[in-house]
């Protein structure tokens, strides 16, 4: 059969570019048996379409394969990717960035966990108050501690937050005492959150490069700065306090990122950081539509517009606003159109602005559901995992001896189903365990 | 061949982890012959999957066979879900969850549905006038009867929310008069329907358990206790009075409630409900996310446009009221900013608002075509095997002996058929019958 | 092979409701040797798993078949199509209720056309004029004059809803009778229009009882209806002249109905009614949903607002107004909360509403694309269809003899890419015929 | 097994239409050995369709099969792709009519871009300098001073927006003399990048007639028309100089087309180009379906609202406007119903312009991110082609003699690997490459 397949292969070998590629035949002439039995298996699948290839010069993909697996196999069929018909190529393409992306992702946070994991925390002082520590800042599934404590620091991150925003409303001098005491508070806490972790740790700059602990940092910088920036001010001019009050208010907004800090407790957070981060270039896309569209309808709606008495659009500037307003369909009402041309050139900025959201909108959904999914699975796994390990150490404990790990699994699936309802990785599964063993 | 196969993956087998995993050999040995005829049948299919991840370590989703399914496939062969490929993995943990939520459900209310059919009258006083009077209640399809009894109610609940609404207006005292009355005759219908529900089932604790019935005792019980309350506040001070008056105020907005009583004559609202309740987590993330933009934009927004005299920003609290006017596109323009930096600050608030909502409701909006989806087939089921019941029934009176059961189902299409046009749950497909056999 | 399979299958079977189905193998020992050879065929298809569902007792849907014809191979093994299990459950659904919808379309309008196309004209006076009069005035794509006529026809209805929305607006006398005259030609015309119409039909019930005729019929009557009243009206009380003119209005209102005689001239205008026709159970929901959103945000926003004094929330159907703004995102400003429990009610209300409109119209969405994508396919089939008869003919006449009808086809192909560019139905596949034959 | 299908498919084929069409068997018994095994390969695949629908006269689609392949399949087997059943029809069409567009397009820009690679610069003066230069221009990823160029030639084009933005608001002399020079420089830079590209081509018809080279030109000449126009008109009257002026004013709008300069530098600007480009009819469907909902609504709301005092609602276009603002929910609540008749109209006004819009997004959706992800994996193509090219080249230079081209492609990934982290057009699979081999 071998040698017919290669001989078709053979005639319908187009004269040309595909020369240089060894033959089907050649890598399976000297292949061990094996291989060969492999290359049986194989050629019913993925070699039809690589047959049809040759024959037609088209290239299809096949759609049960996902697209990675799909790329080994015509390559080990001397065939490159980009030689995929037209028809299958946008799909193919769009599949293959999402699942590289999502690895790649994937191979640097392994790497990372791994490592956290790994991280042992025998070198330094105290390593079991260090390593329970650990556990409890970093890990909130871990013991009722820890989730009591993820609680409480979700609750200071809210309370913090609406704090800041009273303090801008007039208040009586008390409330105003009130508020700024709870402040103290929510930083004192935020400090000692920050510095337990940075104690906890044993490669301090690697801690100091992550997000989170940046964004932790930059919650509670700007009040320490401030507090220094006064305490330094107090004999100093007007000129001077006057630059001092710019820089405090600057440091004030930075306030408002504490909000981000509920990201180390959510998931869909996460996935969304992770999502704006791999597509940038989507999001750059949604700016680009929309400026182009906004500069373009602007321009004509302040021509259309100018020479009306009493005109909302005063200036080129104005008109952006105007535009964006519309396109966004947020349409406030303060800046309007009077005219009837100023009307339709408005139709056509509107529906513009609804037809150019939409399209990359569309991409980016894709993006964020695989994310989403994908973090929420390797939860999934990294819960079931630390299951299985608190389980085997029982069993191991329990001094049971030819254990089979199977036997393990199923147990730790049957624990997991009476603690918790509904975080059920892989429990349904287990109920036809039954009947294939 | 299973020689062979065994070989295969012996020669790939790799060292470590996998090893106290069975062979596929072990596994098939010790079975009796119909499992290995069955074990041949599998090779074709998951044996490439499992031997492609025995070679390369990489595990990927056969599209064709449905999540559950691939699963129990994987598990014989003694490999975990964990170690799918990530370029499968998101999609495969999608499909996942969506059944399982759905079959979750599905089990519960299948045993409700079956605890209700299986309710058997027979016990308590006047059994048959029970049962007929439930089937008015609580079958709308059943009879001609319950089919007008739906309607009425359906009428019912329409009216007193608009006479509810129109009870606010300012109206002539004659009007109030009529409208009042409308009022006892709407509360009597809705508490006559609840009373006979009530005494219509057996098992009481579990009928007042249940989300309708729940449902239609939070629309009168309101009525009830406002009667109750100004009956005894007859002879009190001011004070009370205004005390029992915010009581009384409370209770009446539980009269919008109303409205949900729709729930149970519509299979959408239902669906609705049931996405809500599975999909509190990426309701939640909608939320969340709006927080944290809401919460980021007003102050940045806010410290852009305090200093500006006359500006609508008078505090940041104020300023979220912007950001979620902005962030949503609904944009009333009663408060918005006058500056430059306020605009651009603004422009990105719109465009993250966009953005941040349009990211968990592509994931919702799966969900809910799911549950829609769902709950139609198992109503369409209900229906037809309840024509098939009777239809079995008639026959039987007719004293027709050997049927076989395909002629009957045959016939209930046909029934069906001629009754309904829309209704055809599986009507087109018995057209091709006569062909098979 | 049969008979092992019978045994897997015999020896799985479940005792109980599956025993009256009659078993595979009875049903295939009876039947003729073409039949066994087609069951051979079958077994490698749907009875993996036909067996796998016998075993388990979880029937799976083939992703590679569609779903009516999955459902014939599984009533074949005598399986109901409600024993599949719920993780296919409702993707099986939805394919299967959109074919059906689409092919119960299909089928009546196949009917329609058939019934047009077989329209012998030969019946009735002048059978030749009434012919090429018809196919002016029905196929825009049969002739040059067909096509003029279509333009002219289109021209006309934009005219006069341009006509009727000037009318309005306060003109000169001088131009008022101008549009007046304007007003006039364009009824001329559409009265010419349908009159031709109905006279070249010879079924002139069927041809009154079809929607566009209706409309045509709509967009004429009311102008004649007004001159018929107002010629009556000459000599009566001033109380009977403003009942007569609340009359008119109400007719004049329907002169709106104009712009929907576009539908004969777009496929995409079609698709929308066909998909409003199909889905008005989904555009009920989105009515549902909306109300039932509307009902209750409104009331508890209106007990939020009412005591604040100049609220702008001056009774509930006030409220109504406002939640119907907010929950649909249009936000015109005119009535918005003013108190903190107000604007969070209205946060959640805007949210609800976000979220509640984009749940049915995906499923709207699903069903418009395959509504639009038949219509076109139908379309481009029919031009086909008469390109290819057109061509037949021409070669008939010609006396070419023995001509096998894919020559003809391929030239149909080569003359159509002549004429025009982008109409390609099948055009490009033409380009691999070369090869295959 | 050839002899039996083929009697199979005689005993079952039917009578009538497609008796025409040359059987399997025909075309098999004169084809030479190889298409006999061809044959015999297919049979498995699509023959199975082929005989499902002989015998039941419903063709159904392959799903793992690609819409041009199944075509070619079944074309084969002298089926048309009109037989094809309702069920699959419009998932069919719907690929199909994508894959053609975008072959269509792929074909015609291939044709121009190996027009472009092939464009030698030996003719006409200076070739090696002309061959610098234009890679400059137009390759901005081919050097370090391409990439400079590409960047500067952004930064103006947005300045000269921001610029012209600015030179409309009310400014002093001074400032405005500093724009007017800032004017100029970009006008000189514009006109210099167009005069290089003019010069540096040979076939300067073909280069005028390309979309982005229209659009420098036009981003130019009317500041040159203006020059021209404002020199000529130095002695003329005042009407003549405010006829002139309006000249000036619609030349002056040009000048927002600047914007689209940007196109030549990002993929998504082509992207969307191209989808509009392609979505004509769609977008057009998007400009009726608003249209239809609009003269409609507004018709009905104009008689509900007419009869008001101070109603905002003065003509039919006035409510042209309102109905605009509203189905498109921008609302910018200038003109609003008061009425009880005109809210409960707008309501349902609103509701048709979500759903209305909702629709003909979700097609032009599909064909954006198939031009989307097509055009990037074009420019992935090109760039790794230049790659390998300048690869080999090296290689050429370093005298290895017998280099597998399969080895100079591994090298190349390596190479760009370490280059840049994100181009990775096929990098990950490489990874695999090892143990293939």
């Amino acid at each position: 059969r071998l040698g017919k397949l290669a001989v078709v292969v053979a005639s319908y070998r187009r004269p040309g570019a595909l020369a240089a590629v060894p033959s089907p035949l050649e890598l399976c002439d000297d292949a061990n048996p094996v291989d060969n039995e492999y290359f049986f298996d194989r050629s019913s699948q993925a070699f039809r379409y690589v047959l049809h290839y040759y024959r037609t010069g088209r290239l299809h993909v096949m759609e049960q394969l996902c697209a990675l697996s799909f790329l080994q196999e015509i390559q080990y069929w001397g065939i490159d990717e980009l030689s995929i018909d037209s028809c299958c190529r946008d799909r193919y393409f769009r599949r293959k960035e999402l699942s590289e992306t999502l690895d790649f992702k994937k191979d640097t946070e392994d790497q990372e966990s791994q490592h956290e994991s790994e991280q042992d925390f025998s070198q330094g002082p105290c390593p079991t108050v260090r390593q329970k520590l650990w556990n409890i800042l970093e890990k909130p599934g871990s013991s009722t501690a820890a989730r009591i404590f993820g609680v409480i620091s979700i609750i200071f991150v809210v309370v913090s937050i609406i704090n800041m925003a009273l303090m801008s409303a007039e208040l009586s001098w008390l409330d105003l005492q009130l508020l700024e005491i709870l402040e103290y508070v929510c930083i004192s806490w935020f400090t000692g959150e920050f510095v337990l972790r940075f104690l906890c740790v044993r490669d301090r700059c690697r801690f100091l490069r992550k997000v989170p602990n940046i964004i932790d940092l930059l919650a509670i910088l700007p009040f320490y700065i401030t507090l220094l920036v006064e305490s330094l001010s107090g004999s100093q001019t007007t000129q001077e306090l006057e630059n001092v009050g710019r820089i405090v208010q600057v440091l004030r907004l930075l306030r408002a990122l504490r909000m981000l800090k509920l990201g180390r407790h959510s998931t869909g957070l996460r996935s969304l950081g992770m999502t704006i981060t791999q597509c940038y270039e989507e999001v750059g896309l949604l700016l680009l539509f929309l400026s182009v569209g906004i500069s373009i309808f602007s321009t004509v709606e302040y021509f259309a517009e100018q020479s009306i008495p009493d005109t909302t659009f005063t200036s080129v500037p104005c008109a952006w606003w105007w535009a964006t307003t519309s396109m966004t369909t947020v349409g406030y009402g303060d800046i309007r159109p009077d005219t009837t041309t100023g009307k339709i050139v408005a139709f056509m900025c509107i529906l513009s602005g609804i037809l150019v959201l939409a399209l990359p909108i569309a991409i980016i959904n894709d993006r964020f559901s695989a994310c989403y999914f994908t973090l929420k699975l390797k939860e999934a796994a990294v819960r079931q995992r630390e299951a299985l390990k608190k389980l085997t150490k029982n069993i191991a404990t329990d001094s049971y001896i030819s254990v089979n790990l199977r036997d393990v699994y199923a147990r730790s699936i049957m624990e997991m189903l009476r603690l918790k309802g509904r975080e059920r990785a892989s429990t349904r599964s287990s109920g036809g365990d039954d009947f294939w063993f």
